[in-house]
């Protein structure tokens, strides 16, 4: 696509997905079509968390006494607050804030809830609407002022160990999660300057855009014991020791959404990894006077084959042409089209289209249909999948020459280079280039490498990229 | 139970439900168990609520703007709007509402949406969290300021027939999603003076709480075009004519929640109605030394039997007495509990027992096991569906004298009565008795009766009660 920007724009409205005519900047609607994507992202996210956590849900509003008790935490967020101040016709006592993330709302219950060793680990997740208010320019599902989708799960444990192996555990779950969408990532521990406000570090997720741009699509935290100590969370241990907990947190939106219409769309539009996908198929009945309740029958019986075995089928059956009906479902992105028409019928055939390939398929309607479209699927998943990390991986690129970076990088890549890892040198780097770096992919052991900029022995890889 | 206010809050902490030691009076948090109740109850409406609407989901905040164009509903809600005004360190231009409801949120995206007779009708639903500024005495789960779990679905209709038809048919799904939990209903057109702020009429649902008090747990509005004049929501007819549409809404809450609750609870806790209980069979493992390898496999494996069935099973394998587990369990309402032990197995038998009944039943482990146990649970909620209603039917009390309207009502029961239908009259009778009516349950045609209060000749007849 030449503008990926207007593409993602105009495709959000054409295929049903967000309207953001909504009168308050940088909030939109889910339309119906959207919903049904964000519902089926969902059912995946919730089933690999389940096997984590506890679902909970927090309130939406935070008391500023609890939101101001951890200094670093709120001066991370002090500039994008929603406050409430008034009831009805009344001020209120205390400013109530709109929860940007739930740490202050939930740890002062944890250090309720905390009291010995026996109630550790304690492993919760919610998915709840977050606010902020945003000074940048505003991008559906991208950067909003209300994150109507916001998974952010929170631990807590007796042992740094414990707490050290979560952190481990919620990125691995994450690359399943993404992998399940075909979303290709970028995984780096983020640099000290940029890290979680109130973390001892952050493992961060990035996408590559179709533009070059790259998009975080998820974060976990190790929090140390920076809020236990904030919010008093301590246990009895089972030597009768009084300690404080150790914490992590992980998170990720709607960017999700966002990232797979992105990386997989073309022109035409959508392609849906099957598994958020509506629709799975969308059956097409060709309609002439002759034979339409045969057609029609016979697609009802595809139907119900298709849905006894787990799939997810519509049938197309609007009084339009069947041209119109194949651009909407491109347009869409529903990932495998069938086509029946009397002709077909008589020829006892269908026509699958995949929409990646978007080439006729004839296939046979006898008992190999079901095998032969679920091979499809899992072809068309696995294409997705492979196409979308061949383009990742193309557009990282090492350099050793700081002077090649804003080059790669306005052609539309990220940059990898061996870095020493000084914070001043990092910081130099990104005023020499004007980008940010995204973190450090991982230690070096060579002995021979050199850092980018101060020519001293590199210790880290670290990516760089001009960032959504 | 013996004093049920205090029952209702003590079951929701012991039950882990919800906690409400979160820093905001009238806000509460959902405990993983209570979120687990409430996640089934979701999926039972959502089914139903699919079967007729679109999901959609919309902004949380409201510009203020747009909350004031109505004036009979702003009115209706001034004294309890929540406002923003505050975003970051600044002063917001113009204020912000969190939704009190979704009407003057989504109408002006219908205004934007409907154009012709082709593009309805529209039904949208959400499942959205919204706010109320409180000012009585609030309770969890029954009248809070946070409403975490709001349905509301909101229909344009091209005729008044449509809208009218629609009414009705959310009736109807409101009465089977009750249904389905063993909830018992009084559904009455509510009076002029307590009708939905801009509706035509409402339609409301209360049940009986065990102390006589009834709850609102659903309403269903006919808005007529009220909603169409102030949004300007026209549609050019099929013959070329712009008209005002017509429009319903249907709303209901958490309090589905605290109503199952609390008509099937005992003082020994929950009853939960099956469809919505996070485990619908609990199977508790007797172990000693001797013989524990095979208990636990069997347990396993009768797990297994029922979960292919569709059925939720939990093992509770906690090191702990036996008998602490029963009371957990009886606590938290598990429809169905097996006990097997050693010797059990040994006879080829395993003990049920019923949570409404608590009586052991030997049932043999064999090929009939299963449908022994369906019909276990489908008795239990025959059971909890009719002893409800029982009760329902048992409190309330027809009345054709005033005077003892009172005693009735401090005694336990709604009262129903005749009424001439008279509004000056209607405030008059609640004057005197200190209660509300309801409302109008019926029409009456016998035209010998009597209204309780004017003597004139009686139109309906009408419930009075006590009302959380």
């Amino acid at each position: 696509m030449e503008n990926f920007s207007e593409w993602f724009h105009d495709i959000l409205e054409k295929a049903n997905i967000t309207d953001s005519r909504y009168p308050i900047k940088g909030m939109a609607i889910w339309m119906p079509y959207g919903f049904q994507i964000r519902k089926y992202t969902l059912e995946v996210l919730k089933e690999l968390m389940d096997q984590e956590c506890d679902e909970v849900l927090f309130p939406m509003l935070i008391p500023e006494e609890e939101l101001a008790k951890e200094g670093i935490h709120v001066k991370g967020f002090e500039d994008e607050v929603y406050w409430v101040t008034q009831g009805g016709q009344k001020e209120l006592n205390e400013k109530l804030a709109l929860r940007p993330t739930s740490e202050t709302s939930m740890y002062p219950m944890y250090s309720l809830w905390i009291r010995s060793h026996i109630d550790l680990p304690i492993k919760y997740y919610q998915i709840v609407n977050t606010f902020r208010y945003e000074t940048k320019h505003t991008r559906p599902l991208i950067r909003v002022r209300e994150i109507t989708t916001f998974k952010e799960a929170h631990t807590a444990h007796a042992t740094k160990e414990e707490c050290d192996e979560q952190v481990n555990t919620f990125v691995e779950l994450y690359k399943d999660f993404f992998d399940y969408l075909g979303i290709p990532y970028l995984i780096s521990k983020r640099p000290e300057w940029d890290k979680f406000p109130g973390a001892d570090y952050t493992m961060a997720f990035d996408t590559i855009m179709p533009d070059g741009k790259t998009l975080q699509i998820g974060t976990v935290h190790n929090l140390g014991q920076t809020f236990a100590k904030t919010f008093d969370i301590t246990f009895e241990d089972k030597d009768g020791e009084h300690k404080l907990v150790y914490q992590s947190c992980a998170g990720l939106s709607d960017r999700v959404i966002a990232a797979f219409i992105a990386v997989h769309g073309d022109e035409k539009g959508l392609k849906l990894p099957a598994i958020a996908a509506p629709d799975h198929i969308t059956i097409i009945p060709i309609l002439f006077k002759e034979g339409k309740e045969e057609v029609i029958a016979k697609c009802m019986e595809l139907k119900e084959l298709f849905e006894d075995a787990g799939l997810r089928v519509n049938i197309d059956d609007r009084d339009i042409r069947p041209g119109k009906k194949f651009f909407d479902w491109e347009l869409k992105g529903t990932p495998l089209k069938l086509e029946i028409g009397p002709r077909d019928l008589k020829n006892n055939k269908t026509i699958a289209m995949r929409r990646d390939e978007l080439e006729k398929i004839e296939l046979d309607l006898d008992d190999s249909l079901l095998d032969k479209v679920l091979d499809l699927l899992e072809d068309y998943d696995d294409n997705l999948y492979e196409t979308s990390w061949d383009f990742l991986e193309e557009h990282v690129k090492f350099t050793e020459n700081i002077d090649e970076v804003k080059d790669l990088i306005e052609s539309g890549n990220v940059v990898s280079f061996n870095w020493c890892g000084d914070e001043a040198c990092g910081k130099a780097i990104e005023e020499e280039t004007g980008y940010d770096i995204l973190g450090i992919q991982e230690e070096i052991t060579d002995s021979d490498a050199k850092c980018i900029h101060s020519g001293e022995p590199a210790k880290y890889v670290a990516i760089m990229a001009k960032t959504y």
